[in-house]
């Protein structure tokens, strides 16, 4: 039964329902008459908050990536903290501890454009950062470049961390230390 | 209506279709009953050649895979030919000009460990054969590793190319040089 909820309470409601399903099947899987269901709604009214399907994805999966963002943002004060080591520490912990979840936000969407466009930006917004940290405001193209691929190597040694017996801790010392040098050389 | 195939003609031919399928829809969006219509046989018969759906998916996929490989192999004699080089701009090229079904065969099929396993196992041939290009028969895990980031950061500013304004020639001159000295290190 539909309890009453405010429209933004009831967007945030199916969001979270959304951010749930998505560590539970694929997008290709994901069914909206399922979410409504969960919240005691019709499809019909769903629509009444979401335009579209992929509208509703769209957002879900913003959510889901603005909670990783929330989670890899080291304190703000910070004396003697190293802000681009602790960034990326902070992502590979959370792509090593929750891997099923990770990949369902960040590799499911691949095939849809303009899902992949979305998970595209959260990975820019990483890279950003990581210059930031560094003291690189504004970037040229080529810096930019070869940050998002410092992003992706992070990402598969992350993803592939049992396989090569190395924790988060190990991995941040290793990349951060190119990755300045990397940075410099531009 | 079904030709009269041999039983490997038969494979091969649904081999074929399912690799042709697998760049026009997502992993789990997959059908076997459009594949057998296609190949003009019956669902049973299909399952007939494979034991299981996952049984079939696997197969399309190192079937794609293998083709992949096999695109990427620089020539066997190469008197002052760099195969390190050569094999990355090789990659690099194929994911631009191919970047549809790229992303079908490798991105596609995360979520399901089992084929996540085939994809990885390709990104381990690929990752190997850089090293064994620069000499490294015998890698140790933390060569293998920095290699395995390697072929991360190629896919990743392939797959982003257009962004960049770079070209498979300027990326594979980058990422050869930096990656002879990540190798060289260990």
């Amino acid at each position: 039964m539909a309890e009453k909820l405010s429209r933004e309470q009831r967007r945030a409601q199916l969001i979270s329902i959304g951010v749930q399903m998505l560590s539970e099947r694929s997008i290709s899987e994901f069914s909206v008459d399922v979410v409504a269901r969960q919240a005691g709604i019709s499809r019909t009214l769903l629509f009444h908050y979401f335009d579209t399907k992929l509208d509703y994805l769209t957002t879900v999966i913003q959510h889901a990536a603005a909670a990783l963002l929330e989670q890899i943002q080291p304190p703000e004060d910070g004396a003697g903290i190293d802000r681009m080591h602790d960034t990326m520490l902070a992502y590979l912990r959370f792509v090593v501890r929750r891997r099923t979840n990770y990949l369902a936000v960040f590799h499911a969407p691949t095939l849809d454009p303009t899902l992949a466009e979305v998970v595209e930006e959260i990975y820019q917004t990483l890279t950003l950062r990581l210059l930031a940290a560094v003291g690189v405001e504004e970037p040229t193209v080529r810096q930019q470049m070869l940050a998002r691929a410092t992003v992706a190597s992070l990402e598969t040694m992350a993803l592939n961390a049992e396989r090569y017996g190395t924790t988060p801790e190990e991995l941040a010392d290793l990349v951060s230390a190119t990755f300045r040098r990397l940075v410099a050389e531009e």
